[in-house]
C-alpha cells in the first residue's frame, strides 16, 4: 500500500551557479523542481512509499525528472510522456545571494497537460494519503479536473486528503484561486498555507486566528507556515507553535514543500501533532541547507543531525 | 553608415558543460544564440558596423542577449522588449562529445513576435548589406512579413541582399519553406546553403552544379557550405573550391554562421571571391575552436592566428 | 520476468577531473563503477528489465550506488546493506589525458562480502539471462560461492549464462583465475574475453582461433574484445568481425562492459549475431564518449546517433 | 546629453575563486575593476547616460574592459588603446572568506598614461556631472593633469563636479595627496570620503563634524562613507544619517564606488538628499552581494528587491 | 635544531564540493589531513622548523601528502613508503552547509603501520618539542609503541612533550583510550583536550576545574578547547580564558589542530601564556575560514589580518 | 652533491580555463612557469638533486612559486625575496583550443633583478651540471651578469654547462641575442635550440646541418628541437633522429623545457645518446598531456606509461 500519492507538474530548473546578473559564459546548475514531487521525495526519504503522477516531455529534461524521482524510490509508474511538447523549465537568476528571479517556460507544455485519465483510481484509493497543491489546478482545466477527480476518488475511499494552498499569482487571479482552492480545502483533512495565501480563503488575521479559521472550513489540521518564524498549527482544535530549526541557509527555495513533507511523513508515522511540527521544521531546515529544491531533504537516520552536538564520526 | 543590417531571433542557450545524459546536479553554460546575431557579431569583429533587429523579453535572458551584442559593438538600437512573454531558450544536451540534442522553448515567445514595424526603413536603406536567414520567416507570419519588408526596402534602396537558406525542419514543412525561401533567394545578391537545403530550391546535384543552379535563380554569388569538407562557390559565373582550415574542434555549433560572417565581412572589405572564401573558412574554424556559437569568432588581427607558425608572443 | 540478472561488486569512484599528478586542492568527480552494474544499466537502457545483486555499506557511497542504479530502473531489491564495513572505493589519478592509475579500497569491504545467500533463486531462475564476470569470484570465497551458486541455479532452470572473463591480476594469480574461470566458462552459453584474458583459458592465438577455442570449451557464442580494433566473434561456429564505431574519446574506461551490455541486449531482442556485434560496438563507443563508466550508455532511441548525419534537431 | 562623465584607470582583476593561500592549480575569476568605471556602470544601470575616459592596452585585458563597459551601455568612444604597454592587472588572494590581499601591476602601464589630451572637452562641457576620484591624480603627472583639466573644463561650463577622495597609500604620500585632493575638493560640488580619508583634508573628527568641515572647503554636499555603519551626509547645511541596507555579503569589494554611483544617479534623477542616500546605500548592498566590483550593481527596476518581501515571481 | 617533531597518520581527503547527499557526477576536492601533520604545518608557517614522521603508500595519495608537506617546508626525511598497502583515505559528505559525515578507509593501511623503528631517536632528542595525539596510539599496537617510544626518547633527552587527547570513538573503547591516554598525559608537559575528552581522564567538571585536574596529572600547561566558545587554560597554576576570534566560517574542520599549532608555535617563540592562547585562537579562526584542514593556517605576517581594520593594500 | 643547478626567472601564470576571448566572469587556472624551473623540476622528478636560483616578490605569487618548487623537492635555499617589487606574471588567453596569446608583467619585477651575488659559487662548483637559458640574460644587465658568472664558476670547476638558446623576441633584438647567446654557447658542453633559434647563431640550414654547425661552436652535444616532428641531435659527432612519442595534447606549452629536462636527467643517469633522446621525447609528451608547464612531467617509474599497453592496474 502506498503511503502518499500526489499529482502535479515537475519542471527542469536551470539555476545560475553564482549570484549576479546572467551573462554569456556564466555557469548554471541543472535539476528539477515541483512542489508535489518535492513532497513525494521528502515522504519517501522518511520511509513511506510515495507515488507521483504527472506528465513530462520525451526529452532530456523529462528523462532527468523521471530518473531523479526513480533514484529516490518514488513510484513513477503512472507518469505519462508527452511527445508533442517539451517538459517545462524555469530559468533562475540569483540576483543577489538571497534573491532569485525566475523566468518560466511552462504554459501549454507537458506538465500542464495533466488530465483526469492520468489519475489511477486504484492507486489513489489504496493510498493512505493524497496530497495536492494549489499550483496544479492553476495549470489549466484538465489539470484542475485531474485534481478534483483525485480528491473525489480519495474521499470516496476514505483516504486522508492534504492540500497545500500554494497560490501562484502568475498563473491565475485571486478570485479564481479563491474559488477553486476553497472548494478543495473544504474537502481536505489537512491544509497548509502561508499567511497571505490563507487570507485568500479566510481573510487577514494573526496566524493562530488564521489557523482556526482554516479548520472552520473543514480540515481538522491547519498549518500556517511562517517561513523564518517557524509555523503555527491548529490540530483537533488545539493550537501549537513551532519555532524554526537553526541552520546555515544555502538556497532558500523549497523550504515550504519540505515542511509539508516532514509533517505528512510524521503523520504517516502515527506521530502526534508536536512531533509532526518538529519533523516538518527539521525538514524545512534541511532543504535550505543544500542547493536545489529537494536535494537536501533528510532521511530518517539524519533527522537528528542538525541538532546533534557536532559532526557525526 | 552601417555595413550590415540583419534581423531575426536570438535565444538564451543552456548548454550542458559535460557530455552525457542530463542529470540533477549537472552543470551548464549560459549564453545566447541566433544565426543572424552570430553573423552580426562576426562582421563587427572584422571591423564593419553591424546592426541587429529583433525582440527579446523583459527578463534576464533578454538582458543577457542585448548586453552581449552591445559588448561586441553591434547596434541594438532597434531591438524591442516584449513584456508579455519571455525570451526564447534552448536546452542543449551534449549526448556525446560530438553530438548535441536540443529542446527548444521559442514558439510564441519574444523572438518570434518580430514584425514589419520593427524594421527601421532608414537603417536598412542606408546599410551596405542586408542579411536574412530562412529561420526568421519560419517563426510566424509577422516575422515572415518583417523579412519580406526588409528585403523590399533594401532592394528599393539598392542595398545588397544576402540570404542564408538555413532550413529548419522543426519549424515548417519543406513545401512551405521551398515557396518562401525561393521567393527570397530570387531577390538576393548572395545566397548560402548546405547541399540538402539547396536541394529544396534546385533539386539534388553535386555541389558545383548546385551552386550554378542557385545563381540561375538570381543571385550572382552562391555558396554551398560543405561543413568539414569546406565550401564550393560560384561567383560571377566562376566556380571556386575552398578547403577547410584545420583546427581542433571544441564545439561544432555555429560554424555555418561564422562562415557567412567571414564571407560577408570580406565582401564589405572589397576583397575578391578567393579572399572572401578564405576568410569565411577561417571564421568557421575559429567558431568551432571555442565553446558557444559566436564566442570564438576572430577579430581582424587574429585572422592569421590559425595558420601562423605557433603561439603569438 | 527479468531479462538479465547479474551479481558483483560496485564501488564508489573518485576520479580526478583534470589530467596530472594529484595535488592538494585538485578537483575530482564522484560516481560509481562495477562491471556487472554497468552491464545491468546498459541492458536496462536498451529496454530490458535487469536486476543487480550485491552488497553496499551503510554510508553515502552505498546510497549513491543504490540510488544510481534505481535511477536507471535497475532492480535493486536484492541488494544488501552491510553495517560493519564501508562501501569499496577507487581513487583514479588521470596521469595524462589517456592514462589513469587507480588505488583500490575494496579488500574486506562491503562488496566483497557477497555470499550465496544473496542469490535469490527465484529471481535467477525466472530470468532470461544470467551474466557474471571473472571479477566477482576473485573477491573472496563467499563471493566465489555466490557466483557458482547463481550459475548452478541458472543452469538448472535453463537460463542462458554469460561470462565475461575480466581477469584482474591484482586480485588473484593466473593459476587460480584459470582454474575458476575455466570452470565457469565451461558452463556458459556466451563468453567474452580480451585476447590476453582468453590466453589464460585457451593459450595464445590470433583472435579468430581464440574465439573458436573458447567455443570448444562449451559456449556457443565467444566474443573476443579487441578494444580500439573492434571485436571478433564466433557464434554457432561462424566467425564475424566487428570494426569499431568512430567516436571522440572522452574517457576510455567502461568500453568493455558497455560492449557486453550491447551484445546481451541485442541477444535479448532476438537480433542475429551481426546485429548483436554492431549494437555491442555502438555501446562501447557511447561509453567512451562520456566521463564515467556507465553514464554514456545509449538508450534505444539513441543508438543511431553516432552514425547519424549530424546533430539531432 | 551625457549624464555623467568620469575618467580614470581600469585594470584586469584576477581574483582567487576560493579562500586560502594561492597554490598551483587554484582557480581564479577574471574581471575588471576601477573606481570610476564602477561609478559609470552604476549610474548607467540606473538609467543615465554615462561615459568613461581612460587608456587600455592592445591586449586581451584591454578588450575585456572595453567590451565589458560597452555591454553596460557606457560610452567608451574616448577610450584610447596603448600599444607599447599592457593593461594593468591586480591579483587578488582571498586569504580568508573576508580578507583579500592584492598585488598590483599598474606602474607605467596603460591606465596610468592617461593625459590631458584624452579629455574630450565637448563631452565634459555638455555633461551634467563630472566625477573624479583621488586615485587618478596619484597615477602620475599626466594623469593628474588630465584630472585638473577635466575639472577646469567642467567648472567653466557650469557642470557639477563630484570628487571621491579615495586615498591610496601605495601610490603617494599623505602630504602629496592632501595637497592635490584639497585642491580638487575645493572646486567640487559633491565630495565623498571615508573618515580616515577625510582626516587628510579636515583633520580627525566625528563623522558629522567631518562632513560639515568638508562642506566648509567648498562642496555643498559632503558624504562620509562609514562602511558597515552606513553613511553620514551634510547637504545644503543639513546633516542626514543613512543606515546600511541589510544583505548577505559575498564579496566586500566595490561597496564604496557603488554607493557613490547610487548617490549620483539619484542626484541626476532630481531626487532629494534622503532619497540620494537611500539609493546610495542600496547600491552599496547590491555590490557586496555578488562577486566582482561592479557586477552586482542594480538596475532601476531592481532597487526594491533587497527590501522586498521575498523572491520576485 | 628542529623546533617540533610529531608523528602520526595522514590520509587523503575526498571532500564533496557542495552540501548535499553524494550523487553520481558530484564534484569533490582532494587534499590530505592528519592532526599531527596539521600541527606540523601550522608551527612551520609560524616560523619554526618542524618534522613529521609517518608512513604513506606508494601511490598518488602518498605522493600528494609528502609533496604537500614538503611544499610547506616540513621535514619529511623520516617518512616511510609502504608498497604493500595504499595510503588511507576519508570520504567526506557535506550533508548540510554545517554538517559533514565521513567514511574512513584506514584500517590496516599505510598510516596505521607506523612502528617504533620509524622514530628517529636523534631527531626527537634534539628537537625542542615533541607533539603527539591520542589518535596515533589507537591505530594499532605498533603505532602505539611508536608513540610510547617517542615520548620515552623525548623525556630522557629533556624535550618538552605535548599531548592532544583527541579521543576517536570509532577507533577504540573509552576504557582502552583512558588507560593509554592517561599514561601519556602523565608524561606530558602540555595537554590539550576538549571537555568530553578530558572527562575520560579526570571526570566531568566545568572547564576551569577540568584544566586544573589535568595539571594534577602532571602537565604544567593544560588547555581545554571549547570550540566556538574559545578555550580555558591553566598554565603554571594560573587559569586564563581565551575568547574566540571572530571569522566567517567556511569549513569547520581542523580548528582544534590549528589551535594547538598556534599555542605550540607561540610557546616556541617564548611568548607568555596569554599570547600563546591568543595565537592559538587566531590560528583556529584562520583554519575554519578556508576549505581544508590545514590550508588556512596563517604565516607569521598574517596573524594580524583577522583583527585588522580592513583589507591589506 | 647537487645534480643540476639552474638560474632564471619564474613567473605566476594566469591561464584562461576555456578557449575563447577573455570576458568578465571567465575562469582561469593559477600556476607558475619558468623555463629553468621546469627543467629543475623535471630533473628532480627523474631522481637527481636539483637547485633553482632566482628572485621572487614578497607576495602570494612568490610564495606559490617557492612552495611549488619545494613540493617537488627542488632546492630553493638560494632563492631571494624582493620586497620592493612584485613577482612577475603572465596572463594567457587561450584564443582557440590550440593557440594562446599572453601578456607579460615582468619588466623590472622581482625575477628580472637576478644578479651575480645570487649565484652561490659553492653550489655551482659542486654540481654536476649547470643549465642556463637564453631568457635570463635578456632580462637585464644584472641577470646577464649572473648567467655569465655562473658559467664562469662552472667552467672553472669543470662542471658541465648546458645552454638552451630560447630566444625571446619580445625581450631583445636578434643582434643583441646573437652576440650574447653565441658567447654562452661557445662555453657550453650541451646546446639545445629550435631551428629558428639556431639560425641566429649558425644561419639557416636543415636540422642535421644545423646541429653539426652548433657543435662547431664548441659543444659536444647539440640538440635541435623540432616540436611535433621530434628532434635531431649530434652527439660526439654522430647524428641521431628522435621521433616524437604519441600522446593526446592537452596544453602544448612547456614541451621544449620538458624535453631538455629529460635529456639532462638521462645524461646524469649516464645513459647513452639514444636513451637521452628517448627520455627527452617522452618527457616532452608527458608535459603536453597535462595543463600547465611543469605539472605533467614524469617521475622515473612513470616513464613507461605512455608506451605501455594500457592503463596501469
Amino acid at each position: 500500500m502506498t503511503g502518499l500519492v500526489t499529482l502535479g507538474e515537475a519542471m527542469a530548473v536551470v539555476a545560475a551557479s553564482e549570484p549576479g546578473p546572467l551573462a554569456p559564459g556564466a555557469s548554471a546548475r541543472l535539476s528539477f523542481a515541483g512542489a508535489e514531487a518535492t513532497v513525494a521525495i521528502g515522504v519517501r526519504r522518511l520511509g513511506h512509499p510515495a507515488a507521483w503522477i504527472g506528465r513530462v516531455g520525451a526529452d532530456a529534461a523529462g528523462r532527468m525528472i523521471v530518473g531523479g524521482l526513480r533514484a529516490e524510490g518514488v513510484d513513477v509508474f503512472h507518469v505519462r510522456t508527452e511527445t508533442a511538447v517539451p517538459t517545462g523549465l524555469m530559468l533562475r537568476e540569483r540576483r543577489t545571494a538571497d534573491r532569485t528571479r525566475s523566468a518560466y517556460y511552462r504554459r501549454g507544455l507537458a506538465g500542464s497537460r495533466l488530465a483526469p485519465e492520468d489519475v489511477d483510481e486504484e492507486l489513489v484509493a489504496t493510498a493512505r494519503l493524497l496530497h495536492i497543491t494549489g499550483i496544479t489546478p492553476a495549470l489549466g482545466s484538465t489539470a484542475r479536473d485531474a485534481v478534483r477527480h483525485a480528491v473525489d476518488v480519495a474521499r470516496r475511499a476514505g483516504v486522508t486528503v492534504s492540500v497545500d494552498v500554494n497560490y501562484r499569482s502568475l498563473l491565475w487571479s485571486k478570485d479564481d484561486a479563491a474559488a477553486e482552492l476553497g472548494f478543495l480545502v473544504r474537502q481536505a483533512d489537512l491544509v497548509f498555507a502561508g499567511p497571505e495565501e490563507a487570507s485568500l480563503l479566510v481573510g487577514e488575521a494573526p496566524p493562530e486566528r488564521t489557523a482556526h479559521a482554516l479548520t472552520a472550513l473543514g480540515p481538522r489540521q491547519a498549518i500556517v507556515k511562517l517561513g523564518a518564524e517557524g509555523a503555527l498549527a491548529v490540530v483537533d482544535g488545539v493550537a501549537l507553535a513551532q519555532p524554526p530549526v537553526a541552520v546555515t541557509v544555502v538556497d532558500p527555495i523549497g523550504a515550504g514543500d519540505a515542511f509539508v513533507a516532514g509533517f505528512l511523513a510524521a503523520y504517516l508515522d502515527g506521530a502526534g501533532p508536536t512531533e509532526r511540527l518538529r519533523t516538518a521544521a527539521t525538514c524545512g531546515s534541511f532543504a535550505v541547507s543544500v542547493q536545489g529544491d529537494f536535494e537536501g531533504l533528510p532521511r530518517r537516520d539524519e533527522l537528528g543531525l542538525l541538532t546533534g552536538d557536532d559532526v557525526i564520526r
